[in-house]
């Protein structure tokens, strides 16, 4: 119950940072819907293809893929009401980030997934649907860029697969993954931790 | 039977679109297959990967691949006399997105897909195969710029998926739905239908 | 054993290839690991979706990604030691080809995939990683710019199918595909082999 609540959460996190995405490039309406539709269910579906679930749940059950539709028709009349874009896509973004992570650790698990896979399936959930927004739209994918990024989503889906096994309960794991891996990103983002580049070749 | 006629024929189509975007970028002859063969089977790639069809039938029979490659070459060696090539792009793409939201619809039905998973099934495979070429070649993917794309897609493949459900023969969804979803990308192109664009943000 | 061995030694040319181009676009070491790890195991993943292998087996078993990373770190503290980069970039980026070309059909035919399909999965394993690498690097992939690439790929998993076929020991068909894969693709880049680019159209 909790898990389907956090999904939904999570799909309308990354749907809205799909689609002002697509509102900061100016497609038109249906533009929007389609970067903010592939953001919202694309780390699920990539997660259902590791799984081996088929069709993947995004493309079975109307809530899901509805949800990212309605938030990104939302995004799309009220973002001038938003004001400047580029703060407001990276929250949104974290969060659904470490809500996919968690989320998605815990379905690895319950479809059967070891440790590791979980973790690992966890953590491209979570990456996945903004890597997919980044692609399309023709940029870089943000986790490439410096502050920390797939290190909190793993962390995030590690602590699911790690607190299952200990014991805990599947709703405890499930709120404090999302915690880590949202937070420890939003900490990354607001105190500018990152890591160290290349050394400058001699040239 | 009409349903692998018509995949063959949405090959061609998308296999034309990708080889004469391959060539307005001067690949030489085999970088041209490449986009053209991607472009043709990469929406019933993900169509199969999607419903769990392993390994893809795209992959298993020789027809299909090769379908895509020798129109590939084909494009390569004709294109000239073809002159102007964008708009001739922009129809093969009309034509292969309404064959393959169709057929895909009727595979997805065949394997035992819902309604729901059907109809964006198709959607998917009738799209999947002009974002492969456009990420492939590092553009922002067609189905994100003005004009209608991704809803007469599936309009289409829905209008397979309802009228099998109220006992139509399948050659006659095929056909409706095909004309449905090409025609409706063809008069949107034509009249130059399109959705709003974001309302400009106060600056 | 040979296989497992092969498999690892392509990982480790396709992370490294990855995370030094990682470097050269100067992304942090963790943007570096991500590009190298999904470089790494990135066509072996694309293998095993195709193949119906859930989860894929980069994914549950910790040498596979934890090479793919070991390398990646180590490219990126070691990188100025080496030079200038392209040259690297591109032998590695042969030889992790030629690897998982010919790893990849003997895997799909274990998997009791056919020989059409086992030499495209191949050929698609040797690819895919390379062109993960480039896509989210935002360049247009190399298998697209002029030397020959995807046809080195496919003749040494079409070797690998044909030996198995023909009774040849297993070790042998990897070893000879192997070298016919990257050997050929190494030539193509030495002697500048390229195929013939479109005709410019009559303007």
């Amino acid at each position: 119950m909790l898990l389907e609540t956090l999904e939904l959460v999570g799909i309308v996190a990354f749907a809205a940072s799909g689609a002002l995405v697509g509102v900061s490039k100016r497609f038109d309406v249906f533009g929007v819907c389609v970067v903010g539709a592939f953001t919202g269910v694309g780390g699920g579906i990539v997660r259902d293809l590791l799984l081996g679930i088929h069709p993947p749940t995004s493309l079975t059950s109307w809530p899901l893929l509805g949800t990212a539709l309605a938030t990104s028709v939302v995004v799309f009349f009220l973002h001038s009401a938003l004001g400047r874009l580029r703060r407001e896509i990276l929250v949104l973004d974290a969060l659904g980030m470490g809500l996919f992570a968690s989320t998605g650790a815990a379905i690895a698990l319950d479809a059967g997934a070891g440790a590791l896979a979980s973790a690992l399936i966890g953590a491209t959930a979570a990456i996945g649907g903004g890597i997919l927004r980044d692609v399309l739209v023709n940029e870089v994918p943000l986790l490439l860029h410096r502050d920390l990024y797939a290190i909190p989503a793993l962390l995030g889906a590690a602590f699911v697969v790690a607190g299952t096994s200990a014991g805990l309960a599947d709703n405890t794991c499930l709120v404090i993954g999302t915690v880590v891996a949202s937070g420890l990103r939003l900490i990354a983002m607001w105190r500018h931790w990152s890591l160290p580049g290349p050394r400058r070749p001699r040239e």
